[in-house]
């Protein structure tokens, strides 16, 4: 059975979202990042890069979420999640998955891991001080050119659905006001009211 | 045909080499950093986000290196650029270029590209400062953990190696000794000897 390493309010939850849609059989395994469990011994054998989401199957330890939500689209193709036979629309999904990952997630990164890439604390504030301005132009940009609307890809629900929710999720934090952005707040609204993804918010906050 | 926007000594690299290996017929357009055109508005009409790759299809155009890399596996499915008919297998070489993505290259933009996170020149320094460690912990991780050897999955070459060749390119910049991870060096060697990236190097130089 597929086993999901997770912490809240991670961005592990796009995965969580994935499994629940596809109608997976998986057990998930929260990681509790309060006590750094996620530096220690023992995950770090699940996943050396001390992050979430890490998703065990059969076969081996999967991590990375642009990765894991192909891969459950793939192993799950009656649930729908991605269009699987037609390799330009599978990279758009996947191109917006990317931007997600590598460039609206890290800008958020530069609030609270900015140790990643400086040391002096002077440096991470002023990384802090940047955030509303560097997610604010990733989601006006999102706004503008990339969410088709309804869902991301137009009118079909697929693997960036979820992803897209689980970053504008962070917006509050981050200091970007969601609601100027009337496309990407009407997504956020609409994935949210899911039941798959009620379920997965329960869960995780249980 | 196939058109593919790109930059000398960029991540475009990755996908201009596995379009040479997979065969396509294929157009290059150089996109010219020096002179800022990635910003202009004749560019930003190919790829808003201000940078390369793009690759123009008869479908439309594409971005993110993780999502050309993999589009252009599918396409040329002769090639064998990638394990398509696994799903796993397949999540493994995502989950690659996913780190890669999000966690190599994005502390290697520390060295030049700070301001993406922050406006105060001190900031910017301390950036510099921390690239050799933060790119050297990357390479570390992935000479132990992740490079199966010969190739990234071992093996068989895929859409992986070109794209670790591409970054491994960077670590003398970057203030990292690539001859400290052996496995790294000797893919480096390897897949630069093969003649598609060789024609490739050259004609980013010409």
């Amino acid at each position: 059975m597929l086993k999901l390493f997770y912490s809240p309010n991670s961005c592990a939850l796009a995965s969580h979202i994935a499994l629940e849609e596809a109608g997976a059989s998986y057990e998930r395994v929260r990681v509790n990042f309060a006590s750094n469990e996620q530096r220690k011994p023992e995950y770090l054998k699940v996943n050396p890069k001390g992050r979430v989401p890490a998703l065990v199957t059969d076969r081996g330890i999967l991590t990375e979420t642009p990765a894991i939500l192909a891969f459950v689209a793939q192993s799950f193709p009656k649930a729908d999640l991605a269009p699987l036979d037609d390799p330009f629309a599978f990279a758009q999904v996947q191109a917006f998955n990317s931007y997600l990952c590598a460039t609206v997630h890290v800008a958020h990164a530069h609030r609270m891991r900015g140790y990643r890439w400086a040391d002096d604390p002077a440096a991470l504030e002023a990384m802090k001080r940047k955030v509303p301005q560097s997610v604010g132009e990733c989601f006006a940009l999102i706004e503008k050119e990339m969410l088709a609307g309804p869902y991301v890809m137009g009118d079909r629900y697929t693997i960036s659905d979820p992803y897209l929710f689980t970053l504008a999720q962070w917006m509050d934090g981050d200091g970007v006001d969601r609601k100027q952005f009337p496309k990407v707040q009407a997504h956020f609204e609409r994935v949210g009211a899911r039941p798959a993804v009620q379920r997965v918010l329960a869960a995780e906050r249980g």
